[in-house]
Formats: C-alpha cells, structure tokens, sequence
C-alpha cells in the first residue's frame, strides 16, 4: 500500500510518526509532501521549519517539549547575532539548527533543487518516510495584517512567531504559487496513492500552502486515490498551533464541521473524499463527504497509528 | 600624528594593541590595512581571519590562549556540520565566530563592499584604530603544493590549517591581486601618513598579499611617509605562526637580514627605509636600509608599545 500525506510542521510531524508506526505494520509505503509556505531566508540562512519539524520528529532529535527545533539545541549564535544588532532577532535560531541551515542554503546556492536537498540532509536523519517539498519552486505565505496602525503584508513567520498571531489579520497569500510547480516526484505519488491523507496541521497555513500549487492541487482533487482529511480541531479547538486565529480571519468556523466545509467535498470542487473527527465530533456533517468519529488525540505513537489505521479505513483501504 | 600598520592577523594584531597603547599615548590616528588573503567562503560563509583576529584582539574579545577566535567560544556548529558530512570540517568554525560570519555574508550579498561590512562589525568592536581590508575585491592566496604525491593549488587555509604547511610546498600566488584595487581609504591613509609600519607578521602570506594590490603597493612605496618594517623573526626563529615554512618554500634565509632583504630598500624597488630588528639580532645589515636594535618579543603591551616608540624613533617620527 502507498500512503501520501499532506502536511504541515510540528502536529503534522507528531501525525507522521502514527502514520509511520502503523505504514511499517502493514507494510505500506510513505510519502510526506511538506508544507514550504513557512520557508524564509533569514541572516542569510534558508529556513524550512515544516521540513525540519518533519525531518527531526521522525529522525528522532525534535526537542518533544519545545514542540520545535532540535532537542539538547544551544543560542550562541541567535545571541551574537542580537549584539550584533542583526535582525530579524525575534526568531529562534538554534545553532543545531544553524548547521542544518547551513547544508541547506549552500546546496541550494549550489544549484541543487530543495527536493534534492531534503534528500541529502535525510540521509542522516532517516526519517523513514520519502519527504518531498510540496514545490522546489519559491512559495511563501505573506499575511496582510495591521501592524502599529498601518496594513502591511508580512512573512507568515513574522506574523506568527514575532507577533503571535495576534495583530488585526486580513488575508493569507501564497507568494508565487500561482507560477510554482510540484516539486519531482509529488504528482506521480499522489497518482501512484492508495490513499491521501490531510494531516491534522493548520488547514490556512499549512495544508493550504501545498494545495496552492495548481498542478498538486489538480492531482489531489482528480486522482485516484481517496482523500481522507484528519481534522485539527477537536471540540471547537485547535489541537495546537493558531488555526483559530486562521481560520477567523477566514470568516471560517472553528470546528471541524468548519474545517472539513472549508477542504470541501471531492465532488463540489474540494478535496475531500472523508473527514475523519474527533468523537467528540460525532455529529458533523459535510455534504458529499463520509464522516467517521475516531479519538484524534496525538498523545503517544500507538494512539496516533490507532487514528491512521481509522483513516483507512475510512478510504476503505 | 597619523600611523598605518600594514597587518596580518594574530601577531600583526598584538603588535596593534601596543600600536594603539602607544597612539593614545602621543596623540596618534592609527590605521590597520589588514590582508585578506587568507579569506575564504566555506558552508556559503565568508570567513576572514586576518580582520577578525585583529578586530576580536583590539575588541578584547580574542582567546588569548588558542590565540585566534573567541574567549569562551563554543563548537555546535562545527559539530553538527560534521554530523551531516559537510566538508570542509577541519576549519574551526566557532558559534560565536558563526555570528560574525553570518553577518558579513549577508551584507556582502545584499552588496556592501568589505570594508563598509567591517566598519559595521566594529561598530560593537570599538578596536580603536580604523581597520581597513587591503582590497575589496577578491585576492584569495593559494598555495602550490605536492598532496599525496599529486601537485595541487589549494587554498591557503586548507594549506595551514589542515595540513599545518608539512607538505612539499612550490609557491604562492596571491589570486586577483594583479586586478585588485584598494579599498576606499586604503591609499588616502597612506598618502596622508606619517608614518607606515609593516607589522611582525608573517611576510610571504600576510604582507606581501597586501603588497601585491599593486596600487596599495606604489602608494607604499612612492608615498612621502618613511615605511618602517619590525621583524617576525627573532634570532632565527619566526616569533609565532609557520614563516619559517614559507620562507623555506621562497629560498630566504630564516633570519631577520633575510626577511629584511625580501621586503628591500625603497631605494632599490623594495619598500622598507627602516627595519626593527631583535636585540639579538643586532649585526643585521640591509643595504640601503636603517637597521636599528630593540626588544621585539610582545610579552605586554607596555613592551609592545616600547616596540612601537623604537619603530617611530627609527622612523624620525
């Protein structure tokens, strides 16, 4: 069996290693394509903080209470970049992460696509699963939103790590994914699919990033393989992260009722083949699209590979 | 009174210390032109140890123990790097140090020549003195060498650092001198200078890159300020680093006459009217040169600062 999930960072990541736990099990096969919405040059530096959540989750060296960035990480740098007087100085720098920022950023002043390079920075992490970037192509998500008086639109990390979210917000845009194209090897594993899944991530910011991209989009939507969405929100709250925030400024109710009208029926030009909720949730209903009640808190691996195994069976794989 | 010291890194930026002790002293603007040529971009930052060394000793921020980089410095990045493969890991790349890289890579790719980029670090530094990059332009110094029995020409600090100069040497050659110009200030300092010294640093790979601008070296050598050299070598021995190598690789005599002889007498297309030599080495003779004898091991900076008074006295400043 091929298993292709979209998703996001850090509930994405926790999400994967159910879906890993129970791939390995079956003996499916996995391919995460990841959010870049979030990706930002910072000092110079690339920054893909949806693959490297993924990337360090799954490699086991996520730091599990941070919830973000490397476990046993260090801030030299972050500190001297601040007497510096370097900005931007409100984002957290590791200096574990540094080196892997590093690799990456001269890969890809050497030419190489981010797909490839994702690849050789797995080679030491062997996350188990293909990661793919949804694009190799420049997508960034922007936020128009009130800052100090004025509209301005800012980089997603901005908005939500300088800001937390919490600044009079307009709209989300996906820089250049109208032009970028599905990075090597994401169409044909949606198409080679036996199933897609939507991570629980934050539908605004990280699912809807990746679906942006028209070509992905297109074969999600027309492929083969059912589509199960896993909701993020478990009685009228975001599992974690800021989708309310999101989905707020979307005019988009927080529930899963809201979010899985949101993804949309397959058959009414949205994604979704099942919406797979919360027991808590039991009563949502989207028209066009299987609802099934499961518990979807990520609490450990087995609880998490419980979820995933629910989700197939939604998709009646 | 205005001085310019012509100056490698970690002995060129003791001598500093007692050069600016001294300038304070008398009323002096001190101006170090700093070589280049042992600058070099490794994991996409640019690294240039001459200014850094000068710029972190004359900032009291230097190791005084390992005698380059920064007291208290930590190693995450260095470390992480080699986790991941990434070549070159012999070069001690330190978090502070990082900092520092980052930085300067990213100004110089937004397009700020180097010495703007480093009048910007020293704005946290206050070294003291005005620290100028001998070039703005790229002048890398590499080294003709037998590596495994296969001649090569590797970077400077590949031939230092990793293999600590033990290996057959041919010669140097400064790349991009021939068409290097001298950065903005470089040639107004000199022209406007009592007084120019050539720091103890080492001759073959920390002067003579400067030298090799061929503007700065006619401004050197043709200006109206007398050029005062103080010995790296002091009773046949190089007083730090590898001269010793380099000038074996050049054929000159380890000696303070034969490094006196190497940077000549201006009268003979050389560049030197005085030469500051060791007490021990007080039977040294440069034809056209004035030779005088004085204490040159820089245990203080009261002791360096005597050097420096020696120097200006030869120098009938």
């Amino acid at each position: 069996m091929r298993i292709v999930v979209l998703t996001g960072g850090i509930g994405g990541a926790r999400f994967l290693v159910g879906v890993r736990a129970h791939a390995r099990r079956i003996g499916a096969e996995v391919t995460a394509v990841v959010n870049v919405g979030d990706d930002v040059r910072m000092h110079g530096l690339q920054i893909c903080p949806d693959l490297d959540s993924v990337m360090y989750t799954l490699g086991g060296a996520a730091d599990p209470e941070r919830g973000w960035g490397r476990v046993g990480e260090t801030w030299v740098v972050k500190e001297e970049l601040a007497k510096y007087g370097a900005e931007p100085s409100w984002f957290g720098l590791g200096d574990k992460d540094t080196a892997t920022h590093l690799v990456r950023t001269t890969m890809l002043t050497a030419g190489y696509p981010l797909s490839q390079v994702t690849a050789a920075l797995c080679e030491r992490w062997q996350p188990g699963v293909t990661m793919l970037p949804a694009t190799d192509d420049r997508l960034e998500t922007h936020v128009v939103a009130d800052i100090e008086g004025e509209r301005k639109a800012i980089h997603f990390q901005e908005w939500w790590v300088r800001y937390r979210g919490a600044v009079p917000t307009h709209r989300f845009v996906f820089v250049g994914a109208e032009t970028a194209k599905p990075a090597p090897g994401v169409v044909e594993a949606i198409a080679a699919a036996d199933v897609v899944l939507l991570a629980p991530s934050n539908p605004v910011v990280s699912v809807a990033p990746i679906l942006a991209v028209p070509e992905l989009k297109e074969a999600v939507a027309n492929g083969p393989a059912p589509v199960i969405g896993v909701s993020p929100i478990i009685n009228g709250s975001p599992v974690r992260g800021m989708a309310d925030r999101c989905l707020g400024t979307l005019g988009v109710e927080v529930s899963a009722a809201g979010v899985g009208a949101l993804y949309g029926a397959r058959s009414g030009g949205g994604v979704l083949d099942g919406w797979l909720v919360d027991t808590t949730d039991d009563k949502t209903d989207i028209p066009g699209v299987r609802v099934k009640a499961a518990p979807l808190w990520m609490k450990n691996e087995d609880l998490t590979a419980a979820m995933v195994a629910s989700a197939l069976d939604l998709a009646g794989v």
